[in-house]
């Protein structure tokens, strides 16, 4: 067998790709909370000789208030580092001449200014929480069903994630809801869409097996990552921290030093 | 062949059902308008030896109060020839002992005053219109992700409908957000729901190839009828009309004569 079990993997690897919200943080109120042992663990990965990337789908703040958010929690974290849908879908648009109707979250929208939203030919959702207002849905469902050939973008496709005040729901659920309304389907930017995952393995000039996707969503983190030929591993923290005890069992701070372990000595130990 | 054809159907017809909004009424400020001819297309069915039901998933109103509507616009009818999904779900709901939250329109409320809400164990959505906001949405959605076993009631599945004003999105857009944010299935009460059709047919006293269905939904009206062995026509007005030829030639003001002359004569001619 060529090395694609996980030791084989874990002896080639080379990056690591970080998921944010759920895995690094809670977000709520103001910035939100760091999830214990979250700063140390990507203090360790940088000290290593494993290149790191940081992959969210998060868009309710311009990527330079993201990270700004992300360096007050006291992370180690530049914008050139993150990848998140907005301006994945900014190049898309304007590589293909599109005129977008958005409803997205107030915070990002600067990441749209340089496009023409005059007479709009597609709509793009983000998570726009509480802008999914039935009357900003139904605009949006206006613009769509009165197009001959209606484009929907969806920045994710997420069921819901966490916020300090409980479970919150994800532009997956709007997106949903209008490919129904209008019987389509979306073309979803960000996780788990292949193309997205490309551009954070292009920027690492990596092969999809030298790169390993940490992630809190079996669907859109693990399952995007898979699809595309990394491996994928899911932690229990954000969205799935119910329990307590698997936090500290499954946190970053966990993987992390079995990652560099596993790197540094080539160990073929320690099969997830 | 035995009588299963359009003409034959006609031979043997007993009941004609009709839906409401988009066929009756365009909804919309205040009562809405009556549709051209259809006020006389109900005289006329009435005074023929067809009987006439209604049936509708209007979830915005009590049944008492949207008939009243009804009646202030011209129409002939009363409460106990209406059909509606508020009165269908109670049932259910005392039958299985089930307490609902509620995400419903606030003028549908009333309907479910009988009922114990506290401690909830299953949701409800009718057409909720502006009370569709992020934070309804939410909420229900909190409510169902925190039972063990979510059962969620959907008052229709409707895409959309056409006011006054233009399309608005109907339940089903909604019901479609919880079962993918849920990763559940909802229980439709109302059209298309076999159920529904079936307790139409019991209160006329007829078999399903006795009744015909009148609707301009081709998948909750036509459909739903067809599915239950009803034949099923569909208009062009309401949600269909784009295209004002349309009106002329397949409200129900068309159908009427044809239906009744059929009737009466046993013509086997007309097939649709």
């Amino acid at each position: 067998m060529a090395d694609t079990g996980w030791p084989g993997c874990a002896k080639s690897l080379k990056g690591v790709v970080l998921d944010m919200c759920g895995v690094l943080y809670d977000s709520g109120e103001g910035d939100g909370v760091a999830i214990p042992g979250s700063i140390e663990a990507v203090k360790k990965l940088k000290a290593s000789d494993l290149q790191l990337r940081f992959c969210t789908n998060e868009t309710q703040a311009t990527r330079e208030k993201f990270v700004a958010k992300l360096q007050r929690l006291g992370f180690d974290i530049s914008v050139s580092e993150v990848f998140s849908p907005a301006p994945a879908a900014l190049a898309v648009l304007k590589e293909r001449g599109l005129r977008p109707h958005l409803l997205v979250y107030d915070g990002v929208l600067p990441e749209f200014d340089s496009v023409d939203k005059t007479n709009p030919n597609c709509v793009v959702i983000g998570d726009a929480a509480e802008n999914f207002s039935y009357q900003n849905l139904n605009e949006a469902f206006r613009v769509l069903i009165g197009l001959e050939k209606p484009v929907l973008f969806s920045l994710g496709q997420g069921r819901y994630y966490k916020e300090t005040d409980g479970l919150k729901l994800d532009v997956g659920v709007y997106m949903k809801a209008l490919e129904y309304a209008c019987d389509l389907q979306a073309e979803v930017i960000g996780k788990p869409s292949p193309m997205f995952f490309q551009s954070v393995l292009s920027d690492m000039g990596l092969q999809p097996h030298e790169a390993l996707m940490i992630g809190d969503d079996l669907v859109n983190d693990v399952g995007g990552a898979q699809h595309c030929g990394m491996k994928g591993v899911q932690v229990r923290t954000g969205k799935y921290s119910h329990l307590p005890w698997f936090v500290a069992l499954t946190s970053p701070l966990f993987f992390v030093p079995v990652l560099i372990v596993m790197k540094l000595h080539q160990h073929r130990t320690g099969c997830l």
